[in-house]
C-alpha cells in the first residue's frame, strides 16, 4: 500500500482531470501534491487563467494539510465562525472547493489534487476525475 | 496585432489616465502591467496616497490574472460567496474595481491598468480613460 | 509561430527530461515555465529530493527572466563581481546550471525549463533535453 | 525647494533615462522613489529583461534607504566585509551599480533613480543621465 502519491499515479489523475476539462470544455490549471503537501505534479492547460496557478496549488495543499477537501473548510472559516481568516495561515489556504484529499486503501491520505480555472462546481468535477482516476487504478 | 501592450501604448494610456484624474480633480496611481502581468509604467500623482502604490499595482494584476475587470471578483468574494478570501492568492489580490483588463484586435487580453487613490468609481473611470485610449489607438 | 510554449510542447518537454534523466539513473524535479515566466508544467520523479522542487521552478523562472541560462548569472554573481547577491530579487533567483530558456523559431524566448536533483552537469543535462526536443518537435 | 520628487521631475528624469538608454543601443527598466523609498515612476522598454523591473525598483529602493549610490554598498557587503549579507534586509537590497539618489539644492535626499538591463556601468550611465536631467532642471 502506497504511503504517498507517485508519479505515476499523479499522471493518472492528470490525464483524467484534463480529459474531464475538455469534456466541460473548461480550461484548468491542475495540481498533485504529495504526502508532504509538497507539489507533485502540475499542467496548465492553453489559455487557462493565470491567476489560477497559484490557486490550483494552493488548493490541493489546503487539502492535505487539514485532511478534508478544501471547501469544507469554507463555512467554518466565514465571518464570526470559528476559523475565521484560517487562509491567512501557511502562506495561504484556498478554502472554497477545488481541493481534495487523496485517500490510499488504508485509509491514508497520501496527497491531494487542486482544480482551479472555472467555477468552484467545475473546479470540483475536474479535481474529482482525478481522484477517481487515482481510486479506480488502486483498486485494480 | 500587438501580442503584449507595449512602452507607446503604455504612455498613451498613462497620459489619459492623468488627465481624467484631473479633469476629476483627484490624485491617483496607475499601472500598467503587460501580458505576463509584470509591470511594464507607473506613475504616482503628487500627493496620491502612498498605500494606494501597491493597491494600483495589484489591480492591474487582479485583472491580468483573471482577464476581467478587478471589481468583477468582489461579488463573488464576499462572506458566504464562492471565492471568499480569493484575495490571499497569488501574493495578494484586489476584488474591488478599478483595475481593468487590455484586449487587443483580436480578443486577446495583454496587458491591464490600475488606478487607486479615491473612491473605486473614481478609480474605475480613470482606468476606464486609460482603456480607451488603448482602445482607439488600436483602432487608427 | 507560437509566442506561448504551448501544453503539447510542455509535454514533449517533460517526456524527454525524464528520459534522459532515467538514462543517467536520476531522480529530477523538472519545471517549465511559459513566456511570463508562469508555471506552465511540473513532473517531481519517485523519490527526488523535496528541496528541488523550488530550485527546479526557480532555475526555469530565472532562465526566463533573463533570457539565458541560470548558470550563465553564476559567475557575475560571485563575491567581488558585478551581480553579486542578485539571488535576491524577483523573489528568489538562482544562478547555477540548470535553467534554459526555450526559444522559438523567430529567436523569441517563450519559456524555460529548470531541473534539479543531481549535480548541476547533470541537471543541466536533463533541462538540456528537454530543451532539445523543444527545438527537434518545432523543426518538424 | 522641494523636499519630495514631483511627477514633473520624475518625467524629465524617465525622458532623459530612456534617451540615454537609446543613445547605448540598450533595453532598460527604469524607476523614479520618492523620499520615503517608495515608487514614484516607472517604465520598462519593449524587450528590457523581465528580472530587471525588480531590480531596478530595488536600486532605487536601496540608494534612497542608505542615501548612496546602491554601488557604493558593494564593497561593505562582500563576504568578510562590516556589512556581509545585507542585501536580505528591507525585503531586499541591491548592492551593485544602478541605483543613484536625488539630491536638492539643500542637499537633502529627495529620491532616488534606479536601471537595470545590461552591464552594471550601461545601468549606472542610465540612471547617471535621469540624474543629471533632475539637477539641470533644479538648477534652472
Amino acid at each position: 500500500m502506497t504511503a504517498d502519491v507517485t508519479m505515476a499515479q499523479a499522471e493518472t489523475i492528470m490525464q483524467a482531470s484534463v480529459r474531464k476539462a475538455r469534456e466541460l470544455d473548461l480550461l484548468m490549471n491542475i495540481a498533485v501534491v504529495d504526502v508532504g503537501g509538497h507539489l507533485k505534479s502540475f499542467v496548465r492547460m492553453d489559455g487557462a487563467w493565470l491567476g489560477s496557478i497559484d490557486i490550483a496549488i494552493k488548493k490541493a495543499r489546503t487539502a492535505r494539510l487539514f485532511d478534508m477537501p478544501s471547501g469544507d473548510l469554507g463555512p467554518m472559516a466565514q465571518p464570526g465562525q470559528p476559523l475565521y481568516q484560517i487562509e491567512v495561515s501557511n502562506d495561504g489556504l484556498i478554502t472554497f472547493p477545488g481541493g481534495i484529499p487523496l485517500t490510499n486503501g488504508n485509509g491514508q491520505v497520501v496527497g491531494a489534487v487542486g482544480a482551479s480555472g472555472s467555477t468552484v462546481d467545475n473546479d470540483q468535477a475536474v479535481a474529482h476525475a482525478g481522484v477517481s482516476a487515482f481510486d479506480s487504478a488502486a483498486a485494480r
